[in-house]
C-alpha cells in the first residue's frame, strides 16, 4: 500500500500479484486460442457487438484492467484466420505457439532498436549474420528487420537510387534524371509504389510481359532496356521476382543477375515468400543466380510463419545501404562506451528510428525449429499445391488457369454452359469465406478470374485439398441451382 | 502422439500441456523482470557470454525449445534500460505491464493489418477516431498507425508532395519541381531524412534559426519564404516542433498555422512526444493551432509508454491521404462481402501491405488507464524537469544550458577553472551509464557539450532527481580529482 500510495498514477500494477494472476489466464485464453487453431471456421465477420464495442468516446476516466482484458479475451476468435489449416487466401504465414515465448520476452524489454548498445542489437546482429549464411551473401553484405517486404524494397531501391546518382541523389533529390527499372508485369504492387515513394515515378518501372508461365519475358526485358538507352534513360535497376503473388512464378534469376552485370543495373529479388525456398533442396536449383543479387528483399512472417510483422533487407554492399541513410544529428551521436556504444546503429541502414525488436521474435524461431523443419514445410506446402492441381486436373468441372510453380493453384470452376464465370467463382469464394468452410482469394489471370489457392501454412493437412475442392463444387452447385 | 505421429513436422507444439506450463514459465520470468524495473542498475552492457551466445551459426536443426527459452531468460536483464525510474536518455516511453496482455492476445491473432474485415481492423478505427477527437480533427481526417514518427512523416509528407504537384507526382516523380519547404535548426532528422526518402532532397528543406527559446523564429521564415518564391522556388510544407528532441522546445504552432494559410502551405506538425501534451490542461494551450494542421506525426511508445514500436499519422483531409497511397492490384481487390471487405484498408494509407497489430497494445492503453492519468504523468514529468532546474540553478558547479520548455532540462557540471568541459560532461555521462546509476543522454548546445535530461518516464520518482545531481557531482569531482 505504502508504494502505491506515493505514487497514485502510476501506470504499474498496485497489486502485483493480482495483474500476475490476470496475465496468467489472458495466456491460457491465448494458448486456448492457439491449441483450437485446426478447428472451428477459418474466418468468422466480426459481430456486430464487437463493432459496438469499438465505437465508445476516448476514455478520458479509464476502463479498468479488467474491463479491457475482457475485450481482448472476446476478440480473439475474430482474426484474419490465417491460423487455421484451411486459410489459403493470400500470402500469410499462420504463426507458431512458440513465437508467443519472445512476444512475451521482448514485451518485457520494451527495446527500441533505433540504436544503441543493448542486448536486443545483439540479437538482431545474429539474425543479419543467419540470413547472409542463407542466402550465400558476402560478410560485407548488411541487412535491416523490417515490419515487411514493402518497406525493405523502398529501402533497396533507395539504395540504388543513390548509388546510381551518388550522394547528391540525398540533397538535391533526382531532379530530372530519368532513372528507369525493370521487371515483370507480374511483380508485386510493393515495386511501384517504392518508385513512387522515392520520387522516381512509378511510370520509370518498365513492366515487362511474362511468358506462359508468368516469369518475366527475357527477349522483351533486353528491348526494352536497349529502346530506354537509346531514347536517353538511365537504366539504374532490375527487379527480380522469386515467387509471384498471382502464381507463384520464378524469374530465371541467374539469367537476369547476368544481364544486370552485363548492363550495370542494381538487381534486386523480390522474395517475399519464395526467397525462403532456399531451405528445401528441390526450390534451391531454381533460386539460382539470387547470391548475384546487389539487395534482397522477403518476410519472415510468411513461409517462415513468424508473428506478424517481421520483414528483412539483405544488402550486397554495406557501404551502399549505409550512404543511403547514415546521416546522424548531434543528439545521436555514438560513443566509445556506454549505452551511445555500439556502431553502427540500425538507424544507420533505413528510415525509423523508432523499431520494435521483431528481431527476437524471428531469432527464436529460426533457433528453436531449425531451417530444416521449416524447409519440409516448404516442400509439403509445394506438394500440397501440385496435389490440388491434381485433383483439379482429374475433375470434370473444374479447369486449372495457370501452372502450378510453387505452393499456388489457380483454377475455377468451369461446369459447361454457364457464361458469368467470373460473378460465379467469385461468388463460390466469398460464400466459402463466409461459412467458414475454407480462405481462398480470387485474382485475374489473362483476363479470367481464378480462385486462387495459396499454400503458405505449416498446418495445412492434405485431407483440407479434397474438402477444398468438394466444397467448391457444392457451393458453385449450390449457386446455380438457386438461379 | 497420434496427432504427431500424422504431422511430424508441425511447428505446433506435440505436447500441448508441456507448452502451456513453459509459457507461464515465460511469463513469470517476464512479470519478474517488470516488477524489478524500478530496482538494481538502470543499465548493464550485455555481457560476453551473451554475445558469444549470438555467434552461434544458422542452426539447420533446432536447438529445441529449452535452450531458446533460456536464452529468452537470459536476456531480459540487458534492456535499453528505459523501463527504469533513472533512464532520462532520449525520449523512449518506459513500457507497462498491462501493454503485455495486448501482446499476448495479438500473439494468438497473428493479424496482418494491411487489410482485409477482420476484428483488428475495427480495433484500429477506434484509435484512429480517438485520436482525431483529441487532436480536435474534422470526422473528415483519416490516420494510419506506424512504426514511429519517422515513418509517420514519411506518410505525411509524401501527401503533402502530391497535394502539391498533383497525381503525376505518383507516376512521373517531382521531377525539376523546386519544392522546399520550412521548419526550425532544431527540428528532429527525420524531416530531412522524409525529404531525401521522397526525392525533394534534403537541401529543399529550409531549417530557420531558432530565438533564444529554441523555437522557430518567425521572421526568419517569412524572410526565407519570401526569398524562395524570389528565387522561382515552390515553398510547399511547413514543420512546426511540437517538442523539439534537444530542449522540448515547441513553436508558435498557432502563429505557424496563420502562416501556412496565408502562403497555402501544407502544414504538418512533428509532435512525437510533445503533441500528447494536449492531455493536460497546463501544456494544452501551448499547442493552440495544431488543431489547424493538415497532418500531425507523434508517437504512442513515448509520453503514453505504449510498447515499442507505435506511431501514428493523422491527416486532416482523407481525400489527399488516399491519393498519395491508394493503388490496388488484381489480388487485393476489396470485395463488398466476406474477408475481402471492409474498405477502405489500411494499405490505401500508408507504404506498408504488412503491419502488425500494433493498434491493440495502443488501444488497451488507453482504455485501460485512461487520457486523464496519462496526462496526470505527462504534467509530472514537467514538474520534475522544473525541479531538476531548481536543483540546478541552486548549485554552485553546475550550468543550466537551455530553458526547460517541457520535460527536458540541459545543464553541465562547470566547475571553476577547468578548460575542457565539453569532454569532462560526456565522460561524466558514459560513466553514469556505466556505473548503472543514470542515463542521461548528451547533446550539444550552443556548441556546448550539454547533459540532456529527459523526463518521458512514469516511474521516475520526485527523489530521482537530487540523486541525479549528486550522482553527476560525485562522477565529476572523481574524474577531476584523478587528473
Amino acid at each position: 500500500m505504502a508504494e502505491n500510495d506515493t505514487r497514485p498514477d502510476s501506470l504499474d500494477p498496485a497489486d502485483w500479484p493480482r495483474f500476475r494472476a490476470e496475465a496468467h489466464a489472458m495466456l491460457d485464453a491465448a494458448i486456448d486460442r492457439m491449441e483450437q487453431a485446426t478447428e472451428g471456421p477459418v474466418w468468422q465477420a466480426p459481430p456486430p457487438e464487437l463493432r459496438a464495442a469499438m465505437q465508445t468516446p476516448l476514455p478520458r476516466a479509464g476502463l479498468g484492467a479488467e474491463a479491457v482484458q475482457t475485450q481482448l479475451r472476446d476478440l480473439l476468435p475474430y482474426g484474419v484466420g490465417n491460423t487455421h489449416p484451411r486459410f489459403f487466401g493470400w500470402v500469410h504465414g499462420s504463426g507458431t505457439p512458440s513465437n508467443l515465448m519472445a512476444d512475451i520476452a521482448a514485451a518485457a524489454l520494451n527495446a527500441n532498436l533505433g540504436g544503441r548498445d543493448h542486448g536486443a542489437i545483439h540479437v538482431e546482429r545474429q539474425v543479419i549474420r543467419w540470413c547472409r549464411a542463407l542466402f550465400g551473401f558476402p560478410a560485407s553484405a548488411s541487412g535491416l528487420i523490417v515490419s515487411g517486404t514493402s518497406i525493405a524494397t523502398i529501402i533497396a531501391l533507395k539504395a540504388a537510387r543513390d548509388r546510381t546518382i551518388g550522394a547528391e541523389a540525398r540533397t538535391k533529390g533526382p531532379q530530372a534524371r530519368p532513372l528507369t527499372g525493370y521487371t515483370s508485369a507480374q511483380t508485386h504492387a510493393c515495386v511501384a509504389r517504392a518508385f513512387d515513394m522515392l520520387g522516381l515515378g512509378s511510370d520509370a518501372l518498365r513492366r515487362i510481359p511474362t511468358n506462359g508461365a508468368f516469369e518475366i519475358d527475357i527477349d522483351a526485358l533486353r528491348a526494352s532496356i536497349a529502346a530506354d538507352r537509346a531514347a536517353g534513360s538511365i537504366p539504374f535497376a532490375l527487379i527480380g521476382t522469386a515467387g509471384s503473388v498471382n502464381t507463384g512464378a520464378m524469374d530465371d534469376l541467374d539469367q537476369l543477375a547476368g544481364i544486370a552485370a552485363t548492363e550495370s543495373l542494381w538487381f534486386h529479388v523480390d522474395g517475399a515468400f519464395g526467397a525462403l525456398g532456399i531451405l528445401t533442396e528441390t526450390l534451391r536449383p531454381r533460386l539460382a543466380g539470387l547470391e548475384r543479387a546487389d539487395s534482397l528483399a522477403f518476410d519472415f512472417h510468411k513461409w517462415m510463419h513468424v508473428n506478424y510483422d517481421a520483414g528483412f533487407v539483405l544488402i550486397r554492399d554495406e557501404a551502399d545501404h549505409r550512404a543511403a541513410f547514415a546521416d546522424r544529428p548531434d543528439y545521436l551521436q555514438g560513443a566509445e562506451r556506454g549505452l551511445a556504444g555500439g556502431n553502427p546503429w540500425p538507424v544507420d541502414y533505413g528510415p525509423e528510428l523508432s523499431r520494435g525488436f521483431r528481431a527476437l521474435k524471428v531469432w527464436a524461431q529460426i533457433a528453436e525449429h531449425g531451417t530444416d523443419r521449416i524447409g519440409r514445410l516448404i516442400e509439403r506446402n509445394c506438394a500440397q499445391a501440385r496435389q490440388l492441381a491434381a485433383l483439379v486436373d482429374a475433375h470434370p468441372r473444374m479447369e486449372r488457369l495457370a501452372p502450378v510453380a510453387l505452393n499456388i493453384c489457380n483454377f475455377r470452376f468451369a461446369p459447361e454452359g454457364v457464361p458469368d464465370l467470373d460473378d460465379l467463382n467469385r461468388e463460390i469464394v466469398t460464400r466459402l469465406q463466409l461459412h467458414g468452410l475454407a480462405a481462398p482469394s480470387t485474382t485475374t489471370l489473362n483476363g479470367q478470374t481464378a480462385i486462387r489457392v495459396n499454400i503458405t501454412n505449416h498446418r495445412t493437412r492434405d485431407s483440407d485439398l479434397p474438402f477444398l475442392v468438394e466444397a467448391v463444387e457444392r457451393t458453385g452447385n449450390d449457386l446455380l441451382s438457386a438461379r
